[in-house]
Order: C-alpha cells, then structure tokens, then sequence
C-alpha cells in the first residue's frame, strides 16, 4: 500500500513515468488482441523491465518486491486505458510528453544507483541505458515484435549520453547532485525531443548484399 | 540422482506437473520442427522457466540446481514424445489433467516460498502466478508464438485466485499449512477446469481503431 | 580499460571469441535493418548472454560487470562489420574458425566457474553448455527468429559433449588443469567441425500429424 502522507516531487515524477511505460505496453498488447490479464503484464513488463534486469545484474533486491506502487500504477494505467480508449489517440503529445519525462527519471535512477553501490561509472551508464530501454525491448519481445529502439528514431543514445552526462558532472566532485540529476534529465528529454521533432535517427547498419559500403 | 527411497506424495505431484510442462513444451517444440536438443530444451524450460525466474527475483539459490530430477523428467518426457508420438493426440484430456496437476502444484509452491522468505502476500500471489505460468511464456518466446497465455482461456487468472486464497488462509494464522495447501491446489484445478469446459476467457483489449469501448 | 601489459595467451583466445560473437549478432542485426545502436546491442548479448544467464543462476557476480574490455571487443566488431562491409562473405571460413574456438573457450569457462564453486558436474555441463549457446538464443529472439540452435546442425551438443569430457577428466583428480582444458576445447573443435562438415544434424522431432514415428 501506498503512503500518501510522504508524497514528493520524485514520487509524482516516478508515477508520471511508470504509468506512461505502462501506458505503451497496455496500447501495443491491446493492438495484438491480448485479453486483460495480458494487457497488464505487457504493461507492468514495459514500466519495471528495465530496472528489474539492471537490479538482476547489480546483484540487489528487486527495486519493487518491496513496494506495490508499480503494481498499481500499472492497474491505474490498465483503467485508464478501458476508460479513455478512444480518446487515447487524441492524447498522443501527452504520453509522449510523460515517457520522456519517464525516460529521463529512469536514466538518473539507474546511474545513480549503479555509482552509490560502487561500480565503475561505464557501468553506471549501461544500467541507466538498460533501465531507461530494456522494459520496451521486452515489451516487444512478448508481443513477437522486433525491438522498435533498435530501429527507430534515436531512444537508447538519449540513455546513454544522459548517463555520459551523469557520470562526468558526478565525478568532478563538485556538482550538488540534484543539479546533476536534472541535467541529466533535461539532457535526456532534449536529445529525445529533437530526436523525435527532427526524425533523427542513427544509420542502419546496411544488409551485406548490398553493393555500397553503409557509411 | 534422485533418492528412490524417499519419495513422498508430494514428489509424485511434482513428477506430474513437471513432466506435463516439459511434455507441452516439447510438443510445441516438435510442430515447429526443432531438432530433439531444441525440443528438450523447450521441455525444461517450460518445465523450470517459472520457478527459475521466481528464485531470481527472490534472491535465493536456483531450486533446479541442487536436484537433477527436473532435468530426468524432462528427459524421460521427450523419450515419451518420440515413442508414443502417434497416439498423444488421443491422451490431450490426460496431459490437461496432469498440466492442471502441476499449475496448482507450483502455485502453492511459488506462494509457500515467498511468505516463508517473508515477502508481502502480494508478492506471494505474484510469484505464485510466475511460477505456474512464466514457463509456458518462455516456451511460447523460443518457439517465436505469441504466449497463448495473454490471448486464450483462463489460466494466469487461476494462479492469481489460487494466490489470493493461500496468502488469505494463511493471514488467519489458524489454518494448517496441508489444508492451505489443499484449499489452494482445489481452487486453481476447479478456475482452470470451469474456464476450459465453459470457454471462459478474459475479455479482451480491443485496438484502438474499434468504434465501441471494450465493456 | 585494458591493461595491455598483462595479455596472455587465454586473453588472446577469449578476444577471438568474443570477436566472433559479436560479429555474428552484428551480421544477423544488419539483416535486419537494425541501426548502429540495435546492432551493438545485439552484438554484445550475443557475446556475453550465454556467461551472463550462467552467473545468474550461479548467483555470482556478472563476469562482464567489473571489466569493460566486452564492450570494447563489440565496438572493434562494430567498426570492423561497418569497414570491412563487403568482404565478410569471403571471411565466413575465419569466422567459423573463429566462432568455434569462441564456442570452445566458453564451455571451459563455464564447466570450470561451476565446478570451482563446488557445483554438481551435471550443473558444470549444463552451463558449459549455457555459457556457450544461449548468447545465440537470445540474438535470434531479439531478431524475431527462431532460435538456430535449435534446428541447425549439432552445435550445443559439441558443448554438451565438451562439458561431459572436461567433467570425467576433472573427476578423476589426476589430470592437469591445463591439459583438461585443452582436451575439452578440442573436443569441442573437433564435434563442431565435423558436424558441419558432414551437414550432421540431430534427428527432429516430427509433428503429431506425420504417419510415422520420428525414429
């Protein structure tokens, strides 16, 4: 159960977050005709994924065995989804808006924890990576997609130059970690902001049968 | 090796259950034409893949570790598939029998563990539910289906009930564990057996392209 | 980093594999169209999903996590598929050279890890066995392929065969480390090439349908 009397900043971010993952995952499970029980588990997968594998790898306790919050949020966010389904489409800019919100947030989580537990800053920056990107990967593996962040407009690289920036502001010594922990985010919302705005992506890796070298 | 000496009612169960799971894995695996070393893989991984990634996100050692039995099992299942190939289709209402066995058997065990490490009884429910249904998602993962479990009749939801009953008995700290237990494998045979014979199902999350809400 | 002025001669075995590994998800990625990042990726788990699955059911830390020298083998992969685009066909011999010395090299790791951590030697064959095959599995399901492995030509019971000899041997107590290991890999070798080279394959497991028994 939750504690409403200590709810902050962070909590309504993480919520924010949570739910726009869970979110994607209930739309994409609703769009392969999987039932209810389905479309919750495709949604919770989506938003703990991630962090559950980079918990998994750290070789700490599961960030939500210990706390129901995501549960529920992903429950709310299954509701939601029954409620306002053919209103969704028209919010599209909103949950768009949250899961860069939830992007950034799960970035900072995952390389702050990484660097508290004493691994090397690489590292934090690949468990940011896979806390921010690993829960739509198997989001897509369960709905027998190939991987969309493999192939669309850049995602992943918004994780890993926010937890390039995390790592080099931490280790100066000298940044007051909030101030690190929102230009991280900011940095991670703006790469995937313009990103998206101007159809970046990272080139593709060319099949072999084709004449011309990919670069 | 496995202690011939010993064995309990309880093992007879488990040798049920498990070799009912490795059997569909390795049917599933045999219509897709993998080789027999796909097929036994497929066999143990549907027959172990729950109460692996139980353990893991537990935290305590892997159960199949320290016993080979699971590995027997499944090998005496694929022995099973090639020498009674022809006539399985004929024996379809016995591996649901034993399949059904086994889902109640690991849902009391993957509850019973969880309460027993001191996890919440919502995690118990969750790991009950992960252990009796997470295999059959692995299995559907290799073969490249999407898991029949999010789209076909009832089954994740006979863990969850089956949960809820045992976290509920065992709250009152007045029942014995062995009617617990009972209680528990009772209601997730009978949820399981009803949902099959009168083709109840989850509804389902309709696309989003649908003019009418889904309820 | 790399500290280059403690190379030996294993360093050089386990940069070839790993070499080997990652160019085999990039090769398969770039089939597919995955851009730079997406090919990484599968690069990397490729190389180091099988050690990675092990370690977690060993419940020890992830081999990968305190030496960053895996990411920099899959980035010199990475760069060397995107230079060397159009001539890795005529390369398929060395890669096949390479990756079966790869294959050969991880089974030993695995056996040994196990064993040395006063594991059963069923379990030291059984992640001999994971260490060497399941990277593969894992790159076919983030393609959205049926694994290989389990339909192609006999490649994880070369690993299954290697990790049996490699545990006879170290049962006896009186063979050398050294020599164990070397007579492992070789087996390893030898099972693989021979099985490609005579196109032997596993008997399938025929579908239900067929009118003959598989066998």
């Amino acid at each position: 159960m939750i504690d409403f009397s200590a709810i902050q900043f962070v909590d309504v971010i993480e919520f924010i977050g949570t739910f726009a993952f869970a979110i994607s995952g209930i739309r994409l499970a609703s769009a392969k005709k999987f039932d209810l029980f389905g479309a919750f588990v495709v949604g919770l997968v989506t938003a703990v994924g991630g962090g559950t594998l980079r918990d998994i790898l750290l070789g700490v306790d599961i960030f939500w065995m210990h706390n129901s919050f995501y549960l529920w949020c992903t429950l709310f966010a299954l509701v939601f989804v029954i409620i306002f389904h053919n209103y969704l489409i028209h919010l599209d800019n909103t949950f768009f808006a949250f899961d860069t919100i939830g992007l950034a947030l799960f970035v900072v989580v995952g390389a702050e924890k990484s660097l508290d537990l004493g691994f090397s800053p690489w590292i934090a920056v690949a468990m940011g990576t896979i806390t921010g990107s690993i829960g739509g990967v198997i989001r897509d593996v369960l709905i027998n997609e190939i991987p969309l962040i493999f192939r669309k407009e850049i995602y992943a690289l918004a994780c890993v130059i926010g937890g390039i920036v995390f790592v080099s502001l931490h280790a100066t010594n000298s940044v007051n970690l909030v101030i690190i922990e929102l230009s991280t985010a900011t940095v991670v919302v703006l790469v995937r902001f313009f990103a998206v705005k101007y159809h970046l992506s990272l080139p593709i890796l060319k099949g072999e049968r084709r004449k011309k070298l990919p670069h």
